[in-house]
């Protein structure tokens, strides 16, 4: 993968742009997102520089997975509101604003919290869609 | 954590009702989506049954995280979609339909994929809520 180039996050993460911080360990770093859908918002991102999820390393991955459930307890235990989306987007046009791997903890509320369109079609190529990527982790080199 | 009651995702752990298998190890389990937003919507879906992210183990939830990017590489090698949302709904409010813990990955197409609408505010009480989750943390049992 090419490097990936620095973000606001650098700077975040080199603690040159303050934060409200909320969790860290070797891995990852969670804060609350200055700009949040609902009161309680956070975003959780790997110290791995690296725009986009596929690019992440297994320990960063696999730590950013720990952490989520940590952090929703605590969101939860704290803002007192049990229903959550966990987002993370990939690439512009599915809404990624800054190019350094982020999750999202959003607290969804009956007027505020991430909104949603769910427009569903039908699995008409399955067998040779999932072959296609059965294939693809086949010969995936990591 | 009450245990949470059977769904549809326990018979296709178990094998009882068929899906695209994608990918399985020890902790999760891959699939096609049968009602994608758009072609290579995967969920993945930890073996533990857990209704919602906050019930998750370390281990599942550490697995979880690890396949999400190996799962994306072969995503975008399959489809040649690069752009994608990785999106995880907790609670019937934040529109989550099957009550068992499970990932979306849904490619981004100019025309089909997740539709958002990020109706941003401005983060008011940093230091408060930030104290209130810092404190969450520090009493979780787990």
């Amino acid at each position: 993968m090419p490097p990936s180039d620095p973000t606001i996050f650098d700077a975040i993460l080199a603690g040159d742009i303050p934060c409200e911080r909320i969790y860290e360990n070797e891995h990852v770093l969670a804060f609350l997102d200055i700009q949040p859908l609902s009161r309680g918002h956070v975003l959780l991102i790997p110290k791995q520089r690296a725009a986009q999820l596929h690019e992440l390393d297994e320990d960063h991955a696999a730590a950013l997975g720990r952490a989520l459930p940590r952090l929703a307890r605590a969101v939860i235990h704290a803002t007192g509101c049990r229903d959550y989306n966990v987002l993370q987007n990939n690439g512009a046009p599915a809404h990624q604003a800054v190019m350094h791997v982020h999750f999202h903890i959003i607290p969804k509320n009956a007027d505020n919290g991430l909104a949603l369109e769910w427009n569903a079609r039908s699995l008409t190529d399955a067998p040779e869609l999932g072959t296609a990527i059965r294939a693809a982790l086949k010969q995936d080199p990591r």
